[in-house]
């Protein structure tokens, strides 16, 4: 009998992608990111097989989160897989319940991140130690493997695993038809490569043609610096757009509560599907103050919601109408599916947070286990995405007609190349 | 005319106690804390003048704070202090709110301790370059200028400069009175020594003979491992106190909402003073929830909230009825300037969360500013006391009958000795 699969070490790597250069992803309050990836990757007594995860930020503080990755990951050296995935939420607690290292978050910032690329890696050895991409592995689960990948604790008081169950099991029945669906037309996305705040009026216009000659449909538009520019800028994307393609405007935090009401209200006239983010990502009280004052205009935020009590109190509240979470800022895939099950109990769409670097390789397979296993819709449903920064994975999405078409790799789809480790990891 | 005190470098230690091969500072969530700082020395033009200043965590991941420090502190190298100081708001947004770093925040987790750490430092130098202790340097500034120390960004549904100038303008006349006040008789406080959760009943009998022989009459007991231990510990300990004295209950986090409310009714028999962190420290909502089914009694939170903003839903939610803000976990004097005064709005006591190392040192500062400035009054205010490791620093607290004595050293009372950094110095 071979011996089982087994975690013997680990590599780090800080890479940091100089997007800051050409204002790619520039809004109101991160003007110059550097698209950067803390990256893990997990050796194995099998030479062919590792595990990979990554968590996203945008530059100064990868560093942090990179040796906040070699304290978690040490946790699982020596650890054979099966064991860690037998009941993966143990897994969960293992790499986000240590006494100590609690302490500097607890499930917040640098560590929760940090826990993220670990769980997204161990993920991603799971998946391809048996040959499958994620989504499929996770679509295939029934209800009770599904549920025993979340940690409820702290959400007794919205979601019991009882209701869990239940809503895994109204969804089973329908679960290969949606699977054949997703395998012809692809899951929807929207797209925010048109509409940088660093970007001219002309950019704006190009990009728009541009995508919407590739199929897109929804468009994102960053707003909040300057009032003037912002109803100049959505007059031309509305224009371009069309009356029938669907328009977002995301403000990045800038906001107060009172500034935030009256800006969307100056805003309103062009018809935005969603607002994102319009005051402190914190603010659960604040997004619902906005949100009762815009109705029907609907709320977005999520990709600094930075773990599942934040996102059960959102969506309680009424604060959230709709749920961005992020697949490097909640941990990892067990939370993600914590934070599934939430939407679904209290009637939320997720459309998640992409774009950056790696992102969209992510979200495609969260977008789809949301789909098949736990909303069982598409409707109102789109998965963000940018081009920016795909050739430096092994297996970059794939759209066709604004879709993202499945993975069919095995794992969970961030692997970067040589070429990516060898230019753009960053000198300590 | 001399060269103006400018900082040069900035020297940081990785400094843990272990504290967990005595249980002290056990109980149900951290059952062996090494309780330690990440520390920070800013070094100036001027040999003499240097500026300390400190985080706490509890062992493992004290380095990732002190890597913080590193790159926080490096913005104020060459940085003259004077310039820092004309609008200390300014100092906070510049450890704050860069434009990459905050990412992996934001104002939470290891970058914000990190931030608490600097900024504190900077209090230190400018309260020693003025020759002042840090409280008096507070007191001694008009409304105006302590509004000018804090960040009103994100606070304007709840409380505007303007408000904030009314609260402390209706302070200013009794200001002297009040120092006259603490000269002579201090602040009182409170203290955990007897309860923790590795304590067997005998030490805690003998503790608290000892600590009420010593002045204290408000004495605090962790909960939450086990009911029918909890029922025995806090009889044994009403026992010892006596009627008059008052009891408080601390599960630091371990319930769910329904189980806490059930845990508490249980131990209400006791008559506890307040109830504190019955579950995650981010759920605001859950916090609501439990103080509406326990009232009259008390839910006191704080210790892990982690920023001005999720301090304004806490109390506008009416979620929190007694608040122990910690001066590590927030952005240093600044952040805490500001939920003070959110505090004073909103009509909720403040008795700061300390014990650790190096928090007594901090917050005696903070609650006498308090009582001072904002609160002006001591009524149903005692700011948390603990009797460990107060000889790792130069001018450690001195008690008096269960108060806090006003410190009298310039600074702000977290300078390490040479021993301690000889001594506790964690090995990388």
């Amino acid at each position: 009998m071979p011996a089982p699969l087994t975690i013997t070490e680990f590599d780090t790597y800080d890479l940091r992608f100089p997007t800051s250069q050409h204002l790619d992803g520039s809004d109101a309050m991160n003007p110059d990111p550097d698209y950067s990836a803390a990256y893990v990757v997990l050796r194995t007594n099998s030479r062919d097989l590792c595990g990979h995860g990554m968590t996203f930020t945008i530059g100064r503080g990868n560093e942090l989160c990179v040796e906040a990755i070699i304290s978690l990951a040490s946790l699982l050296v020596d650890q054979p897989l099966e064991a860690l995935m037998r009941r993966p939420v143990e897994l969960y607690r293992r790499i986000t319940a240590d006494s100590q290292l609690r302490w500097v978050g607890p499930e917040k910032g640098v560590i929760h991140l940090a826990a993220a690329a670990v769980l997204n890696a161990v993920w991603d050895l799971w998946a391809r130690s048996r040959g499958t991409p994620l989504w499929r592995l996770v679509c295939e689960m029934t209800p009770e493997e599904f549920c025993d990948c979340v940690d409820f604790r702290y959400l007794a008081d919205a979601l019991t695993p009882a209701q869990a169950l239940e809503i895994l099991r109204g969804q089973a029945a329908g679960k290969e038809a949606r699977i054949e669906r997703l395998l012809e037309s692809g899951y929807p996305s929207y797209t925010t490569s048109a509409g940088w705040l660093g970007y001219g009026d002309d950019a704006l216009r190009d990009k728009c043609r541009d995508l919407k000659a590739r199929g897109w449909s929804h468009f994102k538009i960053k707003v909040g610096r300057d009032l003037a520019d912002d109803l100049r800028r959505c007059r031309v994307l509305r224009d371009e757009m069309g009356g029938e393609a669907r328009m977002m405007i995301d403000a990045n935090q800038v906001w107060d509560v009172p500034q935030a009401i009256e800006w969307i209200r100056a805003l309103a006239r062009f018809e935005p599907w969603f607002v994102e983010e319009p005051t402190h990502p914190d603010d659960i009280l604040g997004h619902r103050a906005i949100a009762r004052a815009i109705a029907p205009l609907r709320v977005a935020t999520g990709e600094m919601c930075h773990n599942r009590i934040m996102f059960k109190q959102f969506m309680e509240a009424g604060a959230m109408q709709v749920c961005q979470l992020d697949s490097c800022r909640l941990g990892g895939v067990n939370e993600v599916m914590a934070v599934l099950l939430l939407a679904a109990r209290f009637g939320v769409p997720v459309c998640p947070h992409a774009g950056g670097v790696g992102l969209c390789e992510y979200v495609q397979h969260l977008s789809m286990i949301d789909y098949v296993c736990v909303s069982g819709s598409v409707e109102g449903r789109v998965a963000e995405y940018s081009d920016h920064l795909h050739e430096h994975v092994h297996d970059p999405v794939v759209m066709k007609d604004g879709c993202y078409m499945p993975p069919e790799a095995p794992g969970y789809g961030v692997r970067f190349t040589g070429a990516a480790l060898d230019g753009y990891s960053h000198p300590r």
